[in-house]
């Protein structure tokens, strides 16, 4: 049957997310998957059944429920300052039909992407998808994964058609500096490019509070910005995301999506509305919690030999470095989940610059980390 | 802004549904859109709502949650004594996304597909999204609509991958017979094409049980099911669909599933898996009640001047012959719209074999519908 399978999608590989090792080791410890365990907050899960109840089953506008959007228009206001109508909002499928509906909308066929690495894996996937070129530009270690635009630029050439933003950052946990975001975007202009900013973790941003580049573009020339409840409001289940573009960008994306997809469903639009307009009472709490394990992590981190880890500035992720003498980082990876029974990601899987690293995702409680830190750190590779 | 989309995108048309009347007729009574005004089973919203409060508001394996892909493939067996494998599913946003990503996955530019027209209006915009070419076959009313086997078999060259077949069908009503699917499949078999059947109305076959092309092909080699709750249980704004296919397909659209929307949303999916478990209990009032309004409106066409219509075989759609002298169909509908505040949708919309008909969807009551044709039948256009 792979006869009939088209030439772009022959020779697909397994998701790194979908092996799944807790029924060979019980008392598994994951650190895999970027998906809270904590639960979506009640308020939203009963708006979700009273708008069922109250009839609301049928097809919802393609461009997103009215009442989200202007949810949305109000947050983007009260939060960042950003003026933006409902009529340039597109509700998705959370971030990742959004991103993918900006590439397939903006990419003629051979057009490039810089995407910085490590990189959320699918970027690379979603732009050949698209039919267009992912260069990759590397960040360091050494420079805390934060980009420099200046490197950016010499990347750009008479096919670049957009700059893939995503901060605060997953996998490495970094955070870029408003100063940083406003040089992008000041490049961005010069070259007419478009920035495509992958703002998901806008709550977790642990030292200072995060301004989405789209501020520094009122017109919404240059910057899309996309926002998602998945991690801000542990939604993941639900899929519900929004683009905030330009509303020339906004009619294109809403005919593929409405091709796609069609709409995204009723109850969880209605839903989102009612946790935006709660954002206030629903997300300290997530933002303390997940602050809290991410520092934990890093105090315990800073103990094992052969690591190095920067300080945590946002997401729930961190990324540190693993340089075990006469050991691959897949030997690593392999020796914590066969050893210690805890799974985390090979940094590899975020692209080249993520070689030599591991990403751990904070998203089991604070006992669960020190229970698994207290394993690993009983390795021999890992004593002082 | 218009700059940055990409060439395919540059110029896309208003969607025949998204013009709403009703602010401007208050009393508008509605025949546009397929969406069933009836309310999804309270069972079914109920259970969304359990699994959250349980806990599942997290991410769903991609491929569709395996309580889901086996309630469907029990369906199946039980309904259509077709024998599925959980494995051979993927659950999909609704009938819609999941014609997109079979599309998307099997054409290679250029290759081409054979849509039988009057067609689902979306079909045409989707094979050109992925790259291919609509090549359309008329059916006509004077042959009920039904498709020839004989005359699609001169459409095939070395670019046909695949073949379109909607029945119960969308927006004629016509119902193809299991010898005419029986040939198309020998035919799919002979030169080795894909026949995707988009298998969405299943329940709303009036004269005789549904049969899917699909259990023709035990193997599914050269078809594919795509099933949608949207109509079958009046599901639209949840939407949750599936493919069934060839594992091999069904690892590929995993993947663009999984690039483009990652998963469908946790809760729909364990709402949907009661539906299904219950839908000797859901679906036939929903058979009865639109089975009569069916025939209702179709006796009410009847006795109309200049408008031939055919008996209802299934659907919730009307598709009568509209033979006003010297108006033009658009004039017809926009005459039915402006004097008796009915909306419905010039034939037209559906291919060039719809023009000259008009589409009835009888989703409103009984009263709405006799009211509806009240109206209708004191226009002077109408009078016998």
């Amino acid at each position: 049957m792979k006869e009939f399978i088209q030439e772009k999608y022959k020779d697909i590989k397994e998701s790194i997310y979908s092996v799944d090792y807790s029924s060979k080791y019980p008392d598994l410890i994951n650190f895999g998957v970027g998906d809270p365990d904590l639960m979506t907050h009640e308020m939203i899960i009963k708006e979700a059944y009273d708008s069922q109840i109250a009839g609301h089953t049928h097809y919802e506008n393609p461009q997103g429920y009215l009442g989200l959007r202007e949810e949305i228009s109000k947050a983007y206001k009260e939060d960042f300052d950003v003026k933006c109508d409902p009529s340039e909002i597109l509700i998705t499928m959370s971030g990742t039909e959004a991103m993918y509906i900006i590439l397939e909308v903006i990419l003629n066929p051979g057009e490039e992407v810089i995407v910085p690495s490590p990189y959320f894996s699918v970027y690379p996937d979603q732009i050949k998808m698209a039919e267009g070129v992912p260069v990759i530009y590397e960040t360091k270690f050494e420079k805390e994964f934060n980009i420099e635009p200046r490197e950016i630029e010499k990347l750009i050439n008479e096919k670049t058609k957009a700059i893939i933003i995503n901060t605060p950052n997953n996998p490495t946990g970094s955070v870029y500096s408003d100063e940083t975001l406003k040089e992008v975007y000041e490049m961005a202009k010069k070259y007419n490019l478009i920035v495509i900013c992958d703002d998901i973790y806008t709550i977790y941003s642990y030292e200072s509070k995060f301004k989405p580049m789209i501020s520094y573009d009122p017109e919404f020339k240059n910057v899309i910005s996309i926002s998602s409840m998945s991690k801000d409001y542990v939604m993941t289940g639900w899929r519900l995301g929004a683009i905030v573009a330009h509303k020339d960008l906004i009619n294109a994306m809403t005919y593929v999506h409405e091709n796609t997809v069609y709409a995204v469903p009723t109850l969880c639009q209605y839903a989102g509305a009612m946790g935006i307009a709660n954002r206030k009472i629903i997300c300290p709490p997530l933002y303390e919690e997940y602050k809290e394990r991410m520092y934990l992590a890093y105090e315990r981190l800073k103990k094992l030999n052969h690591v190095e880890v920067l300080r945590p500035k946002g997401t729930f992720y961190i990324f540190p470095k693993i340089t075990v003498p006469d050991m691959t980082t897949d030997e690593v990876v392999r020796e914590i989940l066969e050893k210690a029974h805890v799974n985390l990601i090979n940094g590899s899987a975020f692209g080249p610059a993520g070689e030599g690293f591991i990403r751990i995702a904070v998203t089991v409680n604070k006992d669960k980390i020190n229970e698994a830190f207290d394993r690993i750190e009983k390795l021999d590779i890992f004593k002082k």
